[in-house]
């Protein structure tokens, strides 16, 4: 198809009739694929892969090329902002990414530059021009970035955390430094989506991976308070305003109905929230992403099929629906059962949708 | 006070009236308190802290030593059961605990044993015992067991686990081993909990740590019908129905009419969902207890005290509330810091509640 404005995912996000569910995967380009970690081993490390144009466009095309999937996502890491900002990200294996200099005192929030996307982030968008170019219409580019929240708990816990105690004792006890460290993030990740998008990104993502550890007043006022932020920015200008935006929050399905107020097009929901109460909440006005449980795929193909059909049912018929896994793959799932996936959301959410003529 | 039946506690937990609202605290003995440090270091081993009864009800009763608490809880572990199965508990500092020999086939389940617990567990028993005659009826003390379901994680997992990938592939794709070994970790919890009730333990907990891992789905059949069956069981049985039961799922707000639905007196809450929310749905049911952020705690004693009189005020006038926090205490909290939180309690709490001659 020639109009990204008519692909099967876009009319989907805007709540238009499709011919039946369009289908991505998060991670969908990762290390289950065999044919990543050749890419990955060729690369080095994480991080040059992502700072590679040539080899994170081969990356994000690699499931297009093995799956029918109805959309693309730029390879990329959410903690492109803060390293662009001068932070020194580091990624260990089996420990997750870090930062050498992790933000703590007034001081270094006011040190931290707002990056340029042309400049300190050139790299994600020549991936983008080149994944662009290579899909040549077939399907449209997700461009992405993380909620300015958990950007933060990154930036100021510098490891992973399982409590995120340094990030929650700054909001608690100094909270104008939060905030002020979010403002910051914020504005780079407003000129990093425009960026992305003027490099040819359809749709823009906005993953708030770490939003659910927080009290719903906190989870109000430190996280979506600034991805609205965003996307009035988006949808404040006519340059913008035309690209459908996806809000998650993991662990947030209790706070769907204030993200769906935000004016993005779609919201994500992982599994542990039933999709159907979701969309009686809030289907009338957004679409909505999910909710597989990723770890179905460890199950046989005939149970994957079962549970497939088991959420198509849950969201019932009619538009609105992008079918999603409620989190990233893991990297030991197993390929097939990818295939398996994918070719269940093809061949059975037709029958969720009206025949037109 | 000589009766349990008119303790504060067990009051607010059969929502009767009461002069403020009674707290206690998820892990109040343990690592924070430097006196607990010192018991556990001559115990030489976490577990051999558990197996000592004297050794155990002496950090039973520290935290009751420092802060007018309304409610002591034996020390122990979740995973008693499965180590008095056989499993060979050990635990890591900084890793958690794990089995050197999980459960991974029908054999394997089949060859547990349900533990008498007078044999294998009277230790926990003999703790008991001893702190519930140390207590000399200050406040009641709390048995407890975790839920089938997080305690079968661990058995099957093996050690802790980030995605939980392989009981959640036996519940896929064998859910009949899931359950076959649900069923024994249920009938050895129910003959657990009538032995701390018979040891003098007045209110019984069930820990679902893990219930939030799950689609609603599985919830409901793999988690939430489990805790079910222990509920039922204590209620058929007039030696214990008069003993109060609180059921916990750690991020299961939103499964929380049902949680009300099993006859347990009381729902806990974490923080991650609006106390007010849930009081207007299961409040006339059911006592809630919350929900406070444990990293609050990490903040002055100020912003503490502003905090708790947010969650006093969220919950709103009346009986039915314990305040605790939504998740254990860290180790790494400052001792002042939890006196500054049971003062605000003990202080501001009183204004929710009328007064009566």
């Amino acid at each position: 198809m020639a109009e990204f404005g008519s692909s099967r995912l876009i009319n989907a996000l805007y709540r238009r009739s499709v011919d039946r569910t369009p289908i991505w995967l998060m991670r969908q380009a990762g290390r289950y694929l065999p044919e990543y970690r050749q890419v990955r081993a060729e690369a080095g490390s994480f991080l040059n892969l992502c700072k590679t144009p040539e080899l994170a466009c081969q990356v994000t095309l690699q499931p297009l090329n093995r799956f029918a999937l109805d959309g693309a996502i730029i390879f990329s890491d959410i903690l492109v902002i803060p390293d662009a900002m001068g932070l020194d990200l580091f990624f260990e294996e089996d420990r997750g990414p870090g930062f050498f200099n992790p933000v703590r005192t007034l001081k270094d929030i006011e040190n931290l530059p707002i990056p340029d996307p042309q400049e300190s982030l050139g790299y994600v968008l020549d991936a983008i021009r080149l994944s662009v170019a290579e899909l040549n219409n077939r399907v449209p580019l997700i461009g992405f970035c993380g909620s300015p929240w958990t950007v933060a708990t990154y930036m100021v816990e510098g490891k992973a955390s399982n409590n995120h105690s340094v990030i929650k004792a700054m909001l608690y006890d100094a909270p104008h430094l939060c905030h002020a460290l979010l403002e910051k993030i914020t504005e780079a990740s407003i000129l990093y989506l425009k960026a992305q998008i003027q490099s040819g990104a359809k749709i823009a993502m906005v993953f708030d991976t770490w939003g659910g550890i927080l009290s719903s007043r906190a989870y109000f006022s430190f996280s979506l308070a600034y991805m609205k932020k965003i996307v009035q920015a988006l949808k404040e200008d006519k340059a913008f305003q035309q690209v459908p935006i996806i809000l998650f929050t993991k662990n947030g399905g209790q706070w769907i109905e204030e993200i769906a107020q935000t004016g993005c097009e779609c919201v994500g929901i992982d599994w542990t929230h039933d999709i159907q109460k979701t969309r009686a909440l809030v289907g009338h006005k957004v679409a909505i992403q999910g909710n597989l449980d990723p770890c179905v795929l460890y199950a046989n193909p005939n149970k994957i099929r079962e549970e497939v059909k088991q959420v198509l049912e849950d969201f019932g018929m009619g538009p609105g629906h992008v079918f999603n896994l409620g989190h990233g793959l893991h990297p030991d799932m197993a390929v097939p059962h990818v295939e398996a996936l994918v070719q269940a959301v093809i061949e059975l959410s037709p029958n969720f949708h009206t025949k037109e003529a």
